[in-house]
């Protein structure tokens, strides 16, 4: 049975009920996610998926309609790739949000899209065990979104990035056929790894309706809170280089800039920072936790800090708060773009270079936050909202694209694409690889419904 | 220009000079790697790379004439899927060697595809750095080899995969078109990570010619050695299975049954073990080495074990160096067909179990040796040779692969499909996904000229 475009809301509601809701709220609501950027028009439905065989019903009926789908988790993506608009069905699979296995002894949990990450990691404590890719959305964001988008966080350089935490998927593809990727044992190289495939591919290949997670045990001993303060943000960059360079390890390590330090002062009452200062706040963890914050402490005093060492977990969550509440203090300042460059370790003073010199080109302030362990850099464009990003600032954060190229590093470290970098993504894989990875999302959805107008565009 | 399939080696004489080999020799050896297994006839030349140029123009040519090319390194590898046969070029870049950048700043290396895996750790090593996949095959295999084949080896459970370990590849397609993928950044989400699906892809999608390497910082502190003897190799497996299930993480963790023992203790002289034993060889490292080494001693008396403890290097050495001759004592016996099953780490008595009913249902002794950290295991198949694989051991090969894939497992954890495991790919696959990875690899190779009939066949 084929349907025509307009009948593929009859077609869903005889299918699937009360699950298909077409109400203003949330057809408004599924237009936009947290990255600033909205749709024009609401999407023709939202599909509450309840179980795979709703995903696939749905994108059945998509397919035979030729009617685009959007998937949606919990809609805190920063980069607009769940944005729904209109002619669109936005499915959502936040409703699948079952833990369905945990084995301790093989490490591995298996769980539905839906599951938020901190959700997750609460049912998985009392085994000994967590999922360790830690985005600082982690409390309102999904597994599911976390896989689509590649997400990051603050631990990444020491335990790694959702690549390295994720064992298997289940997906549903365009036309609705169900596949199951990767395995369950520790290795497995049977084939090419569409699992890998899959991950960062933010709904332009298929939605993502089961997950098998690679866990760790939860780590013991010491947890030690560096907070060091330098007098100018280069000076802290250094800091951060050079305990990289030493060789030690810390858990987390995140800089912030000055006028974010100021922001988030502000934000939480707190009393002004030493104008033009930055911090770095660094935890170490484990068995050598104490050691290594020591040697952390000296390396930094000598990089130029003014250091201080905490060995209690209570002052040490205090201490991370800070940084926590940088998107809450953006957000008070005006309407944000949130930026996700990523850099060479060593290349992280270069970077803030750059960034001073936009901020003095343009006039404009961008309050800037590292994940420094790993090159990570989020600067904020902050404008007068709501409404589209000003052409001034996309001038800006092009200027700021093309500088963390030329230092050898990436367009996004952790937020993905979406709408608001697609116009960049040939710029960085070359026009060559952009076609390939358009053909092969292709292969998986010929008709092209599945997340139409996002990352390849 | 376009030329005749029998002007192919004429055109690439032309372009190439004496890189072109067509000696007896070069093409006889080019027809098997270390499988048991070779191509019934030699390709037409071994084309021996010298540097990127020289690759894009092999392929170049080759997908002008429709000639099959079939990517070579060392030819260590244990499923065929390096063999070049009748008609084929076999373009080898074990030459382009070179180890071109190290930064210990920023923890990468960049190195061409033909280094062998222990000359890029010997030259890493003064650095206080390594690259951890260690397959045991490291001092004779290449490190492009061990990417496309998405190698393991003993240390994958404490220090990962291959998947882990690459960030980037730079690599040639079909038509002789170069593109870089990936990032030297720890973080990156641009696009589709086509990265990882190159991983493992043994030659099926391009020609690695380029990486950039994931290291990690040389492991300080104590190296503990545990050798413990089980009466039967069920209980050894208990024992490792415990091990994983307590949550210490042993660095390595390696079973070998009552015939491997055997086989080896013959091979290098040493008393006779007892026969029915088997044992596991562990090592643990780094900061919790020791009170790691004392908790497993623990584990394993009580589940059944034999247990001798060891802070010695030179002596952990000499026990794992028993482990290390497994492949030397299994060519001793006969012509050998070296499998390599993965299951969960908890399945792993009960794949023990199925080894030994597979042993009895066909009379044969299946000497096995396992990663058990991992759960990956190499049950031997031995037949007299030179020859095709008997088909009765192909019987009992098939029902091993049919019980892994019934306790949760994989074909292959390491060693790759090949030509040797093809005809098994679409059962743990499915028709779908394997119909998908096929058209996947068409869109990187149209004319499917690149390493045809491995893998997809």
């Amino acid at each position: 049975m084929t349907h025509t475009a307009p009948g593929v809301l009859e077609a869903l509601r005889a299918a699937l009920g009360d699950r298909v809701d077409v109400s203003d709220a949330a057809r408004h609501a599924a237009r936009a996610d947290k990255s600033g950027h909205a749709a024009d028009d609401p999407p023709l439905a939202v599909v509450h998926a309840r179980d795979v065989a709703d995903v696939q019903t749905t994108l059945r009926l998509a397919s035979e309609t030729a009617t685009p789908v959007v998937p949606q988790g919990a809609r805190t993506g920063l980069a607009g790739g769940a944005n729904a608009g209109a002619g669109e069905i936005a499915l959502s699979v936040r409703g699948m949000d079952r833990l369905l296995e945990v084995r301790a002894d093989d490490l591995i949990a298996v769980v539905e899209p839906g599951i938020l990450n901190a959700d997750l990691n609460a049912a998985l404590a009392p085994h000994g065990l967590w999922w360790a890719p830690d985005p600082a959305s982690r409390a309102i964001s999904t597994v599911g979104g976390n896989i689509a988008t590649g997400a990051g966080g603050l631990l990444c350089a020491k335990y790694g990035v959702v690549r390295d935490a994720v064992l298997g998927l289940d997906v549903v593809l365009a036309d609705g056929r169900l596949l199951s990727l990767g395995h369950r044992t520790v290795k497995g190289v049977t084939g090419l790894d569409l699992t890998s495939l899959f991950i960062g591919s933010e709904g332009t290949l298929g939605v993502i309706v089961g997950a098998t997670l690679k866990l760790r045990r939860l780590t013991t001993g010491d947890v030690c809170t560096i907070a060091a303060t330098f007098p100018t943000v280069r000076a802290a960059a250094g800091g951060s280089a050079a305990v990289t360079a030493a060789g030690v390890q810390p858990a987390i390590m995140e800089l912030m800039d000055a006028a974010s330090l100021a922001a988030v002062h502000a934000l939480l009452g707190l009393p002004d920072p030493t104008p033009g200062a930055a911090q770095l706040t660094i935890q170490t963890d484990g068995a050598a936790a104490r050691t290594e914050a020591e040697q952390i402490a000296a390396i930094l005093t000598a990089a130029g800090g003014s250091v201080a060492l905490s060995h209690d977990r209570e002052e040490g969550e205090r201490l991370l708060a800070i940084r926590r509440s940088m998107h809450p203090a953006m957000e008070s300042l005006g309407t944000t773009l949130i930026e996700d460059v990523s850099v060479p370790r060593s290349a992280l003073p270069a970077m803030f270079d750059e960034i001073a010199r936009i901020e003095r080109d343009y006039g404009m302030t961008i309050p800037t936050v590292a994940h420094a362990g790993d090159g990570n850099l989020h600067p904020n464009f902050i404008y007068p909202g709501p409404g589209e990003v000003p052409a001034e600032v996309w001038a800006a954060a092009d200027e700021l694209f093309r500088a963390a190229l030329r230092l050898g590093g990436t367009l996004t470290g952790e937020h993905g694409v979406g709408v608001l970098k697609r116009r960049w993504l040939a710029d960085e894989l070359g026009d060559d690889q952009w076609r390939i990875q358009h053909e092969i999302a292709r292969v998986f959805d010929p008709k092209g419904i599945l997340n139409p107008g996002k990352v390849f565009a």
